[in-house]
């Protein structure tokens, strides 16, 4: 590979496992950090640190932005010069952000390209880190074997806020499964259970939930909740025991509550033998998203 | 194998395949439901219909109840003559109602055993399906070859009410992840992201956290949050953006909020660079017991 001046704005834990991936690659990369201890830590690893954002800029053709959040990413790049540069922001946000960020971009002439990412730093540069991005489809076709180094790319079309509208479903499923960790972690410490002699019992049967949940996905696609083999009224039994195990046990948690409350709904409007999945239809954006259609 | 008197009391999905295992396994088989068509399907299959739950339960040794809840299970054996009977219970229901069917069932002279089932009807018998039993040891010690035809036997012990314990917790980890699943595909939806497209991603994303819940296991076991790799002071932000692009796009969910109020009380509490996995201290219940111990 041909090697490349790269910037890293931002050395979090991400920034930082990104620049150092670059730097592993063979590329010229330099770094611009708020607070300067930390890439002077990098410098040591063969980094250029930059005192500025416009001189971190102005050093490289292909711009990496990792910082905390959208507000943090547009004052780190407002008053750069972009223009001719390829930005790719890995920050979270939202897919609103992400288009902000995609127009101002083109504003300013360069091309954005934005990046939701699968791994913890530590597998930054592995099989195990995967990055979705969508955005001006002139960067991977320039810049792909340099996204590379940072783990599998896929790419989700030209639309910058797509990759962030798969984040933030995938996100939501991912805090919904640690919050219900958390309660069940209270839950078996209220009973006297260690949590790390149930979590190989509770891994395992979510990894057999898996093939439930291809099917419940069909189901949404389709709006067809008819062949359900777990009925939203065997399932209101099952929550409804479960709330109460849990105020008995002196460990209630209002999240399992809303989740009961999506099927609740459901069940009343005369849905109790459809398929568990037809309680996405309490979601009532989603239901005027579906009457548009 | 002996070929062995069993009664099955309840033929809802769960019960039938039950049954229906016993009856592959080469054994007298004798049921019971509450509404008689149920049990005439089975009666094809072999099975002898009881026309009483009194007369099923005289005909065997062994007694299987699968039914709706525990108030479904008390009105059931209600009035029957237990006494020398090895009563297995695998109607979901709390720890507090396992124990007092346990002695109820001690008062009328019967061995108990309840159990927890991980598996669908259809894997009911197959490699797929496991059950946790706990409660009198006389039961699996005299039917423990019987209870494998079922699945894959895991005993807990002797306290009646640990199988439930265990399986509280394991439900309650799931709906969280079914919860989330159901809001992710109600953010896909609004943003014109198909479910089926969004799963794939989504299931190889929550493989992947697998060693994470391992490694909060252990943290919460010990008490000991310090060396977090995920802070909650990031995981804060990551929520917060979550619930903003849950708003932005239509689709509120208070169940999101609820996790993010555990990770909130903890950044109060000045632990922010502390292990996600101290936000279960946020469940007021747990402290008071770590304060127990």
């Amino acid at each position: 590979m041909t090697s490349e001046a790269i910037t890293v704005l931002g050395l979090g834990n991400l920034g930082r496992a990104l620049a150092e991936a670059f730097l592993r690659g063979g590329h010229s990369v330099t770094v611009w950090n708020r607070s300067a201890a930390k890439a002077s830590e990098l410098a040591v690893g063969g980094a250029v640190v930059a005192p500025t954002v416009a001189e971190a800029v102005a050093s490289a053709d292909l711009v990496v932005v990792a910082v905390l959040d959208h507000p943090a990413a547009r004052e780190v790049l407002r008053g750069a010069d972009v223009r001719g540069r390829a930005l790719v922001n890995v920050t979270s946000g939202t897919p609103e952000e992400a288009r902000e960020m995609a127009r101002w971009a083109a504003e300013q002439g360069a091309e954005y390209l934005h990046g939701a990412v699968y791994a913890v730093p530590q597998t930054i540069g592995t099989a195990e880190s995967s990055i979705n991005y969508s955005g001006s489809s002139a960067v991977p076709a320039r810049w792909r074997e340099v996204l590379g180094l940072l783990g599998k790319v896929t790419l989700l079309g030209d639309d910058a806020g797509r990759a962030s509208g798969y984040d933030v479903a995938i996100l939501s499923a991912m805090y919904g499964l640690l919050g219900g960790f958390l309660h069940a972690a209270a839950l078996a410490r209220s009973g006297g259970i260690r949590v790390a002699e149930l979590t190989p019992v509770l891994l395992s049967w979510l990894a057999d939930l898996q093939p439930a949940l291809v099917t419940f996905a069909d189901e949404i696609d389709s709006g067809s909740y008819a062949a359900g083999e777990s009925s939203l009224a065997m399932n209101q039994t099952g929550l409804g025991m479960l709330l109460r195990a849990a105020r008995a046990q002196g460990v209630p948690f209002a999240a399992l509550e809303s989740v009961k409350e999506l099927v609740d709904r459901q069940v009343a409007e005369g849905h109790g033998t459809d398929s568990f999945a037809r309680a996405v239809e309490s979601f009532e954006a989603s239901q005027r998203f579906a009457g548009r259609e």
